[in-house]
C-alpha cells in the first residue's frame, strides 16, 4: 500500500483532496464500496490472519499481557463479524445531504441548512485492529476521508486491513487517498497528525488515558475525546426494588470494563433498610467488591464485615472493574448534587415511581444521557438506533453522547435568491 | 456590584452554581428578566452616560483613534437601541427544552434528545460596551450563566451596564451570579477565564486577531472563534449582469468592515468582456480600490491605468476596507478551486443562470454559507431568522454560521423505561 510510506502531511493533503470529491459522491457508490470492503475482508482472510500472526508473535515476544493479546487477536469469526458490521453500516441512511432545516425568509430568500461531511477525520487508536475497519467504514459512509494511526503493536494487521479497505474502495470509485494509514505508531506521527490545521478537520482518539493526554498536549486541530464514565444509579424512595436490583446488577456487572457501566450506587434513606441488604448480597454474589459509606454499613446486616470503607477518592473513580461505591442520601436533590459533583457527565440513572423525582433528575442532572428506570448500559450508538458509533462524547460542544454518522458531519447553509442584495 | 471585586475562579464557580438553577427556569421568568433589563437600561441612562463619559475622557487622554472612540461612545439613542434589542431577544422562542429528536426504540425505551443550556459561557470582547448587554441577553435567554470580560478602556461603562443587567435579572428571579463581569481587562484575567476547565463550558472571543491569538495560546476550555471572512463573489458565464453588478457592489461596499463583505471578485472569461468594464467603473465610482490580475487589466479599457496589480497575498487577504481583488477564471470549477484554496469558509456567492453551475458551486464550495444569486452580506443571525447572534463561526464543529440561541445550547438524551436492562 503506497500510503504507508508517505509522510503524514502528504497523506493528509491527499486525504483532503479526496475528501472534496468524496463529499459529493452518491450513496450508491459509497455503499457499493462498503460492500466491496466486506467481501474483500472475507475473501482475503488468510492474508489478514497471516499479518495478525506476526503481530501476535511480536506481542508475545514483547511480553504483552494476555488481555492485550486478546484485543490484538483476529480469527475467522472476528473477521466475519467485522465484515458484517461494514455491511450494517452500508445499510444505514446516508447522513450527507439531509436538509436539517429550511425556510423561505421574509425577503424571499430560500434558506436551507444541509448536512455535509466534515472533510478529513483522523482516528488514533490502540491495539484493536478492528477499529481500522469500523472507523474507515463510518467515515466513508459519512463522506469523510480518514487518516488512521494505529499502534505499532498492530502494525502488520492494520496495514493489511487498511490496504484491503483502500483497494476495495478505490475499485468501487472512491477517490484514492480517502482511506489512508499512517505508517508509524509513534508519538511523532501523533503530533504531526494533530497539528495539520486546515487539513485535518477532526481527530478522534480511541484508547486509554495515556493516548488522550498525549493528544491533549499537542493537538491544534479539533479533538473529540471519547468519554470516561463515572456513572451512577440512584434508587429513589419510591423505586421498585426488583427493578432497582436488576438494573444495578446490569449496570455494574454486565460489562464492567466499559464507560457506561455504573461505578456508584446511591440509595434514598427511606428505601435503604429494605433495599441495601438484598442488593449488597446480590452484588457480593456476583463478585463485586463493595466500598460503602457509614450509613450503608449500618444497614448491611450480616454483610457488614465484608465491606470496605469508601474513601473520598472512590466517589470520583471510574473503576472499570467489579467494584462499586455505595452511599445513602436523604433526598433526590442530594442524589442530584452528588451526581453533578462527582459524575463525568456520561450516563446517570434514577429508579423511581415518583413523577416529581423523575422530572427533577431528568432536568437537573448534567449529563449526556439520563435514564429513568433503565440501565446506564444502554448508552450506545447501536442501542440508540444510530446504527454504529465511533465513540461516545461527554463534551457539550458538537456531539454529546454516541458519535454516529450524523456527528461525523457538519452543516452548510445554502441560500438561493434572484439578485438579492442587503438593504 | 459585588461581582467586580471577586476573583475569576470565584466568579466562575458562582456562575456555575447559578447556571444549574437557571437551566430549569421557565421562559416566563427569563423573559420578564429581559424586559426588566431593557426597562432599567432606559431608566438608568444618565448613570450609563456618566460612566461612559469617564471612559471616553480616559480614551481621549490615552490617544485612542476616533474610530475606537466612536465604538466606545454611548448616547441616548444607542442605549435605546440596546434596550430594544433586549426586548427583541425576549420575544424569541426559548431554545431550552426543545425536543430535537425522539423515538420509541424497539425494546420499548423512549428516547428523547432535548436541547439544554451549555452552562457557563464566557464572552471576552473589546471596546464596544453594547456587547455587555447583547451577550448577557442571549445567554440569559438560552439559560446560560455568563461571565463577561471587557476591555479596560470600557471598564466604567461595562461595570454599570453589567450591574444594571445583573440587578434587573436578580429582581425578576434569576439566580445571583448568572450575569457577572470580571473586573480586570488584562491578559491575566483572560488566561484565568480560559482555563476554568469543568466550570466554564465555552468561551467566545469578540474582537480582533490579537485577542483571538492571545486566547488560542492559553485556552483549555472550548472556544468558538468568531470568523474572519475572506468572501468571494463569482460571476458565471450565464450570470445576469445587472444582478451581478448590484450584488458585487452590495457585497463590497454596503459595509466593508464586516466579515461577510466580499474581498475578491471572480469573473468567468465569457462574461468578462461585457461585465468587467461596467463593474470596475461602478466600483471605482463607489471609492473601491481595485487590485486585478492581468486578464482583468486587459479587459478594463480606459480604467486600466487606475488599477493596481493583485499580489499573491491579495487573494488571501480580508481587506475589511474598500479594496477588492479581481480575477478572471475559465470555468466554474476553476472558481470553486480558487474559493476553496483562498477562502476562509465564511460566505461565498455565485451569480449564475445555469443550473449545473449553481449545483456545482453549492455542493463543492466548502463554506459555512453558500449563496446563489444573492449577496454574501446576508450571513447574519438576524437575516437568517435566528433573531440575534453572538458571532459567526467558520468552524465545522458544533456551530457553523451564525451563533444564535440554539448554538448556545447542547443536547441531553433522556431515556425512559420500566425496568429495562441491557441483554
Amino acid at each position: 500500500m503506497a500510503t504507508t510510506v508517505a509522510s503524514v502531511p502528504d497523506i493528509c493533503a491527499r486525504a483532503q483532496s479526496a475528501a472534496r470529491a468524496l463529499a459529493v459522491l452518491p450513496s450508491t457508490v459509497k455503499d457499493t464500496a462498503l460492500r466491496g470492503i466486506a467481501d474483500a475482508l472475507v475473501a482475503r482472510t488468510p492474508e489478514i490472519l497471516e499479518a495478525n500472526a506476526r503481530d501476535m508473535e511480536a506481542g508475545r515476544d514483547a511480553g504483552l499481557t494476555s488481555a492485550l493479546l486478546d484485543r490484538l487477536a483476529l480469527t475467522d469469526g472476528r473477521i466475519a463479524a467485522i465484515a458484517a458490521q461494514v455491511r450494517d453500516i452500508a445499510a444505514l441512511a446516508d447522513p450527507v445531504g439531509e436538509v436539517v432545516a429550511g425556510e423561505r425568509l421574509p425577503n424571499g430568500l430560500d434558506l436551507e441548512k444541509v448536512r455535509v461531511p466534515l472533510g478529513v477525520v483522523a482516528v488514533v487508536y490502540e491495539a484493536r485492529p478492528n477499529v481500522t475497519i469500523d472507523a474507515a467504514a463510518l467515515c466513508l459512509k459519512s463522506g469523510n476521508a480518514i487518516v488512521l494511526r494505529g499502534s505499532s503493536s498492530a502494525a502488520h494487521s492494520n496495514a493489511v486491513l487498511a490496504g484491503i479497505a483502500a483497494d476495495a474502495a478505490t475499485a468501487a470509485g472512491v477517490p484514492v487517498g480517502a482511506i489512508a494509514l499512517v505508517a508509524g505508531g509513534g508519538r511523532e506521527e501523533l503530533a504531526q497528525l494533530a497539528t495539520q490545521t486546515g487539513v485535518v478537520d477532526l481527530i478522534i482518539p480511541r484508547g486509554g488515558e495515556g493516548l488522550k493526554a498525549a493528544l491533549k498536549g499537542v493537538a491544534t486541530v479539533p479533538v473529540i475525546f471519547a468519554a470516561s464514565g463515572n456513572c451512577h444509579v440512584y434508587v429513589d424512595a419510591s423505586g421498585d426494588l426488583d427493578d432497582a436490583e436488576a438494573i444495578v446488577l446490569n449496570a455494574k456487572t454486565q460489562r464492567p470494563g466499559v464507560c457506561n457501566a455504573a461505578e456508584t450506587l446511591l440509595v434514598h434513606a427511606d428505601a435503604a433498610p429494605a433495599f441495601l441488604p438484598r442488593v449488597l448480597a446480590a452484588l457480593r454474589d456476583a463478585g463485586v467488591q463493595l466500598r460503602v459509606d457509614g450509613r450503608t454499613r449500618a444497614l448491611a446486616g450480616p454483610l457488614a464485615g465484608e465491606l470496605l470503607d469508601a474513601t473520598d477518592e472512590d466517589w470520583d473513580t471510574e473503576f472499570l472493574a467489579l467494584t462499586l461505591a455505595v452511599g445513602v442520601v436523604d433526598s433526590v436533590q442530594e442524589a442530584i448534587a452528588h451526581v453533578n459533583r462527582h459524575g463525568s457527565g456520561h450516563s446517570e440513572a434514577i429508579i423511581t415511581n415518583d413523577v416529581a423525582a423523575a422530572r427533577a433528575f431528568e432536568r437537573t442532572v448534567d449529563a449526556a444521557c439520563v435514564y429513568v428506570n433503565a440501565s446506564t448500559r444502554f448508552t450506545d450508538g447501536g442501542e440508540f438506533g444510530m446504527g454504529a458509533e465511533i465513540g461516545n462524547s461527554t463534551q457539550k460542544l458538537h456531539a454529546r453522547g454516541p458519535i454516529g454518522l450524523r456527528e461525523l458531519c457538519t452543516t452548510k447553509y445554502v441560500v438561493r435568491g434572484d439578485g438579492h442584495v442587503r438593504p
